[in-house]
């Protein structure tokens, strides 16, 4: 690897810590990513000298805290290439962008006996939303199946989006597998059918140079917090001519023109979609996450954790005890590896593993459609980003041996 | 004052700011409150050592990160005197609270011809989502009027809380003049029409003790950063019975029991009403302002803050080029001061007043109906928390004087 990890580590206080008597090993980056100093020094710096509420005031804190708030929406744009800034509205989370298209998308264009399609491998976030969507308006909710490697075939994208379909929603990445899904031409086959695609970022745009207009998504939504950002931010972009015709979400302060006793105006985009306080130090600590990022160049980190999920997928593979879930083809999956431990609990595996101080996940990675598709119930998840590394992958394998160990198997 | 408050301003990094060469006079306080190094030091802390998405996690910071967030809770319901923890939802902030209501109560209880009841004096944040019910519901969306000093005078709580009064959802504080609300006599008349009742709280629990149970409000909402926490945490508070009739809001992560490709059933308070990854930090910075609040003491705040208050507007009230709104009766208004001097405009007083470092607001304060109803476009305002002093204030009075001079009036 060209970059120097064991530097860029010294950035991310927590990377230093102790578990006991154990190095912190973090492999649970699709939950959470940690934050390097800049990025929590900015919301101190933000606090001590520019805390204000932005938009309202005419003093010299608003007007800071409205240029902080402002520039960070210009980060946001360029990172993700979108046309304009008024493409890029605040949320607190992913979650609450898939709602807001949902409440108001959804609820505003779908019909009865349209088709909504997501894919088998959404996060509950991407699913529940839709099927709400498909109660309410009477449509039909339809999903996208994937192969005993967890990948979408052609032939199920092309059979499934059809002129009956309104609106595909479907992962870039899945959360709970790992796999990059075909979204190009998923993208593709439905703008030829007439139907919108909303694209769930949260587990690729941390990880891999992603350019929405060379994609050509209608939506993409994603997290600040998985993507070394702080929490309570996520990011909702939309296609302006279609931002434009969404009626508003939350109502209140900011997102308004006009407010009479009973009727009222709304504002321009970005503002008509973002209705009281935003979380100002949120989106300067995202645009801090984003120029630590693009410091490093996002190839780069996609090429780095390619190497580190290949050198960890080398290794688990070598181990008969594992079941590991989705791609086998490493081109076709991002840093993230599930899997069982035979005979084991994933709870009992991630709380042994724990004890080693490795941080993985263990359940259904909110995907419990995909669990009961895949006829399991849970698995352990490890997922990597940049910071991690060789060595701790180490200690990772070397732990799943010891799991086995502690409950009586052979190794 | 009992409080030594050049001791407590040193809790508050930003208050030793200079706006050039003068020093920082922050008059804003209900727009947004700036923070104690507690408060930032805790976001700090979290980021070097506790960082992780809670709930979903068997590994150590996955754990801690949980316990810090559910710890927070006990303390917002202790804070507020609430029966249980799983009466406090935590919302992105107050706006949020409000449009959560309106999306889950209002759109399942409110029936045609039913009748909304809100004053004049509401944030368009608890006034436009009602808007939104009523049109959605063939409700009907009445006002309480205020009198000349922006009161709402019993007579009026008698007249509109009637037995066709299905919602009453009030401003316990009113943000743009202060008044402080009867909200006990009209909780008592609304429950005596068998009506529910909202109250926001923004500008009340952050400045006074506040008891809902001794209240009675059926809900009630409140924003972090308006009292001492980082921005991108509220808090709505239910009566459990109440809560548990609520459809969920927002629907992903955390708030699930089962999920099927069609069909899904929620979860328990609270979690069936909290969506996607929390803002965690947040959480424990609210925690941390409370407890902050709770050092001092919120009778001995409200105190302080009423002298300052009574000191302000004995001061303001000797300018006869002023024109100042709400209660002249010092104990029926909160420490908010709103005001216009005479052929200036409010903008243009806010930029001069700037000039000498002092932080006001000018606008309509996100209560235009309110404006129209008093027949002004805008005011200027000044709001105190108990971290402002006597000296500040003179220099804030003196600096009105300036504003005329400046514009060529006589003082």
């Amino acid at each position: 690897m060209s970059l120097n990890i064991n530097e860029i580590r010294k950035d991310f206080p927590i990377l230093g810590k102790k578990v006991g008597e154990k190095n912190l090993i973090y492999l649970d980056n699709a939950a959470t990513t940690q934050k390097p100093a800049r990025v929590i020094e900015a919301l101190t710096s933000y606090y001590h000298h520019a805390n204000a509420n932005p938009h309202r005031g005419a003093h010299y804190l608003g007007v800071s805290a409205t240029k902080l708030y402002d520039d960070s929406k210009d980060v946001v744009k360029e990172f993700i290439h979108a046309k304009s800034h008024r493409e890029i509205i605040y949320t607190k989370n992913a979650s609450e962008a898939l709602n807001l298209l949902a409440y108001t998308y959804g609820m505003t264009f779908i019909e009865e006996g349209d088709e909504i399609l997501i894919s088998i491998l959404e996060h509950h976030s991407n699913l529940i939303p839709w099927q709400q969507v498909a109660k309410a308006k009477g449509a039909i909710l339809k999903y996208l199946y994937v192969n005993e490697e967890g990948i979408i075939p052609s032939s199920e994208i092309k059979e499934k989006i059809t002129q009956r379909t309104k609106l595909v929603s479907v992962t870039h990445v899945s959360n709970a597998l790992g796999t990059i899904n075909p979204v190009k031409e998923i993208i593709d086959q439905a703008h030829k059918m007439g139907a919108k695609v909303i694209l769930d970022g949260s587990q690729s745009i941390p990880h891999m140079a992603v350019d929405v207009q060379e994609l050509d998504a209608d939506f993409v939504v994603f997290s600040g917090h998985k993507m070394l950002a702080p929490m309570g931010i996520g990011v909702l972009y939309g296609k302006e001519e279609l931002l434009e015709k969404l009626p508003p979400f939350l109502y209140g302060g900011d997102m308004i023109e006009y407010v009479h006793e009973q009727e009222s105006t709304f504002a321009e985009l970005p503002e008509r979609l973002e209705a009281g306080t935003q979380n100002v130090p949120g989106a300067l600590g995202l645009m801090e996450a984003i120029g630590y990022l693009e410091n490093i160049g996002m190839d780069e980190i996609e090429k780095v954790e390619r190497e580190l999920t290949a050198y960890a997928m080398d290794k688990m593979e070598k181990l008969d005890f594992l079941e590991i879930y989705g791609p086998r083809d490493i081109k076709k999956r991002a840093g993230i590896i599930s899997f069982n431990i035979k005979d084991v609990h994933p709870h009992d595996a991630a709380t042994i593993l724990d004890s080693y101080g490795v941080a993985v996940r263990a359940g259904h990675h909110c995907a419990q459609p995909l669990m009961r598709y895949m006829g399991i119930n849970a698995t352990t998840r490890a997922s990597f980003y940049f910071y991690n590394t060789k060595e701790e992958i180490d200690v990772f394998v070397e732990s799943l041996k010891n799991v086995r160990k502690w409950l009586g198997y052979g190794s």
